[in-house]
């Protein structure tokens, strides 16, 4: 199932996302209710094609927190070291996690805002995951029961800044650096997806890869984190990016893409 | 003027604290109404003894995001450079800023749970900034105009995962390592404010200072942060510890005293 947070003429809504198998396109059907507030939500009876004018999708959803987890793929800790930015080419052994607020969320289609004060902002695409239950002290086993689903995530870096600023608070967290949508996929293959991402309507080939590959699995990433933070519905854990990232420049467009969710389309404009 | 809020009987409530000159104490004044919300509140005409049997003070504000400073007293940054915690004991030129989550946050008289996996837990006193209005590319020299008020921290810290957790999201962010209280003072001299601690109801000497002695002042703060991320109504900015700080076992007392705001009082329990 896919959930959506749309705008229809500026109102904020959640949806469901339907096919119709008679027309074969997309609609929204509107939803009572919050579909992450534990109480069962019902459709209103409308339906809305997803290209309608007046319809956006927004950022699926707001999370109190966002955490993410660095160089949790071989392939990245590799290219990272070659590109000078880590002393080493090994993904470390311990989960390295670091934090976005929620003012650097933005959704499909949502301008990614350059700051002035980088020259290197790059893309890392992501499988992102939306956690649906309080979770503290989940073990690895039981970690799976607490996610909602799942979205892809552009954990947009300036790297240029990453050295000077060692706890990465503006280098990832600056506003308009978490991409997240289009929607939040409930059934999701996430034992071995595949992410790729093109930049102005190319693939970027050393970009991809697949969640098969992830040092820490997403169930040791919910319980290594809910060891120590309590992890509320909507909050969000970027899993990481598998091997290369690139720059983004303004006039840019950035499309991460993850088989069995969709594309999470942005923009880049100078701040 | 002091903005608390508090439970009673387990609902919580904003209130005004006034003291009353005839009989010489504290009275909530609860109010109609969010303080932050940018519309005006009104006291209900209510008034609770502050020492009620039922009532207690709540963390005055839950933020969307806590930044923190670090190093940002050169007695600090020597203190660190003694312990062995830093490579130089000059205080860094620019902020070096960290952020705790909002499930970090406790409020006056709950316990400071201590993680199983640390063995070295330490004080921090502090002045946290409270802001008031939406700020964005603020000016130093506009900044005050953004603060609600001001309030105590205890910027709880794990010191031996600091360097295993190079982010500190750990380290700083564990499930209540940010005791906040107990109230928001809007009438506050910042330029020159009176820090202590006391443990277990002495007072730690070397662990006091003076906001006269920060590196980075609060209006600059406010800006750098601003710079690059959108600080909301009622996030907080941990202004920085001035000078020792010192571990913090099971059953300890942690009191941090803010001249001018108040005493924030928390116990340690084993997690």
């Amino acid at each position: 199932m896919r959930i959506a947070r749309f705008a229809h003429n500026d109102v904020p809504q959640y949806a469901f996302i339907q096919k119709d198998s008679a027309d074969g396109k997309e609609y929204l059907v509107p939803l009572d209710g919050y579909p992450l507030g534990g109480r069962p939500v019902k459709p209103t009876g409308d339906r809305i094609p997803l290209d309608s004018d007046g319809v956006r999708l927004l950022a699926p959803i707001i999370p109190s927190k966002v955490y993410g987890l660095a160089k949790n793929y071989q392939a990245h800790a590799a290219y990272m070291h070659e590109q000078g930015q880590a002393p080493v080419a090994q993904a470390p052994a311990e989960m390295v996690v670091f934090m976005k607020p929620s003012t650097s969320v933005i959704g499909p289609d949502d301008p990614i805002v350059m700051p002035a004060c980088s020259r290197d902002m790059n893309y890392e695409p992501e499988v992102a995951v939306v956690m649906g239950r309080i979770a503290k002290n989940v073990p690895v086993e039981e970690a799976m029961k607490y996610v909602l689903g799942f979205t892809c995530v552009n954990d947009v870096t300036l790297r240029d800044l990453q050295q000077s600023d060692p706890m990465w608070t503006r280098a990832k967290g600056f506003d308009t650096s978490c991409p997240l949508g289009p929607w939040i996929e409930t059934e999701f293959a996430w034992q071995a997806a595949h992410i790729s991402f093109s930049l102005n309507g190319e693939e970027v080939p050393e970009a991809s890869g697949t969640t098969a590959n992830l040092v820490h699995s997403i169930p040791e990433q919910i319980a290594f984190i809910s060891s120590f933070a309590t992890l509320l519905p909507g909050d969000v854990i970027m899993t990481g990016t598998p091997h290369a990232s690139g720059q983004l420049k303004p006039g840019d467009e950035a499309v991460v893409k993850v088989d069995g969710i969709g594309e999470l389309r942005n923009v880049v404009v100078q701040g």
